[in-house]
């Protein structure tokens, strides 16, 4: 059997290659695109079998660009993960830590990681535009006094060395991400990662006074749990807002079905973007 | 009278500055700030008498980075304003828009302007740090072939020259802005804009089933408009949220100061951001 092509941002090594791993063992086939856009354009023209995206960090909230490709790509929702976000200081082979003048890393990254640089004032932060990208980079270019930061894969897959592993200031640090299917093709993790389902919807309602709590009483009235609210502006319409929900229940359940045709009374647009087990 | 000192994020000529202009005419001294902490920094330690920040914006979605600010720095919303985002095309002096080969700007401004440069195919994007700064940039380095991409208060204020006005692709373009005070110093507009008040909080609450909802039954049953809802990560709580919201109606009036009351009964956490009229 022909194993999937996930398609993913970033460089090889990134936290999304990660995210692909722990959905999908070593059953899939990794694709990395710059950007964003090309993880669902790809995805919509058939170049990649299945997507995973980070949707959210419990350090810096949504990555909001891809709730606005989740609606404007048709794309579903079938999985989700969270994975801890380890950093570690990563140099080709030979190089030692007190070899080390420079730590190469993205910007969010480096800023994550200021108590290993209170403790070694010796090495420099420097800027660079990917995590395992720098590791790449450090190991290309055979620097003997610099380092990268980025996850364990990213050494591995460069062939470079972990000098100190989680050297991150917070380890409550997590991305969940999304395992994304179109119409055409199914690609779902081998088991359920749990018994527990959650579906998420994106909808707007008219702009009048209690209309998002009434929206929110479709579920509240049937002891659905909303995990997750976002909004978003809604184009064209200065000042008024999609609205994302996650909540818990599968499309499946009756309950859900009757808080969805409420919703559906209530909204000017809804669509349900996917349900799926609760992700680990 | 002196004039107060309004800090701000950006190089002199950014939109932040029309945002303090708009709000105090030319009443005021603006001080720029590389970063959006340090605009909150300097207020919180007196160096500026209050602050303009950007909260949210039609097209892009909200300044997330401020509403963290706000929550961490002890400082009041005491006027909005929403600017409309204009982008002109300027070059120095003497340039003519057949001379110009590269259009420098920031990039979220350079992808607002995408009609103009299908119909200029001759005109190359150029991604600078800032839009003001490139307009001093292409004035300063006298530039023959370039132009930049701001606003018109940049135009003047580095003496250069709108060649095209208006080259945003989308009109429905605003920023709504903050004007922030601290405890020790009152700078405020000198009329209210609007007769409408709107009101700023932050809460969380214990995640349990239906507590969102609760929490906003207490403006639904007031009827109390809701005009913004954002949610944020809780730090050290992965997963559990604090909310922003943003309501029509004063903490003077006796309806508003049930409704907080109520809330606070629910809420883990409750801080009020501020009352001000609603921007025009």
């Amino acid at each position: 059997m022909k194993k999937p092509r996930i398609g993913f941002q970033g460089e090889l090594g990134a936290f999304s290659q990660e995210a692909v791993q722990k959905l999908l063992g070593d059953a899939a086939v990794v694709v990395p695109y710059q950007r964003f856009e090309d993880v669902f354009k790809s995805l919509d023209a058939g170049e990649t079998d299945a997507s995973v995206i980070p949707i959210e960090n419990t350090l810096h909230g949504s990555v909001h660009e891809n709730y606005d490709h989740l609606l404007n790509y048709n794309v579903r929702i079938v999985a989700e993960t969270n994975v801890r976000i380890v950093h570690n200081l990563i140099a080709p082979v030979g190089v030692r830590l007190k070899d080390v003048r420079r730590a190469f890393s993205h910007p969010v990254a480096l800023n994550q990681c200021l108590d290993f640089f209170v403790r070694h004032p010796n090495v420099e932060k420097s800027t660079f535009y990917d995590t395992a990208g720098s590791v790449r980079m450090v190991v290309n270019e055979g620097l003997r006094d610099a380092a990268a930061i980025a996850s364990s894969v990213a050494a591995e897959i460069y062939g470079a060395h972990i000098l100190k592993r989680s050297i991150e200031d917070d380890r409550r640090n997590f991305t969940r991400f999304f395992l994304l299917n179109t119409k055409k093709k199914r690609v779902l993790p081998p088991q359920p990662t749990s018994p527990v389902w959650k579906t998420s919807l994106v909808f707007s309602t008219s702009n009048t006074p209690g209309s998002l709590f009434r929206s929110m009483s479709a579920f509240a009235l049937r002891d659905l749990n909303l995990t997750k609210i976002e909004s978003r502006p809604l184009r064209g319409k200065p000042w008024e807002y999609l609205f994302y929900l996650d909540f818990n229940g599968s499309e499946g359940e009756e309950k859900v079905q009757n808080a969805l045709r409420h919703l559906q009374e209530l909204a000017d647009f809804l669509r349900v973007l996917g349900s799926y087990p609760e992700g680990d």
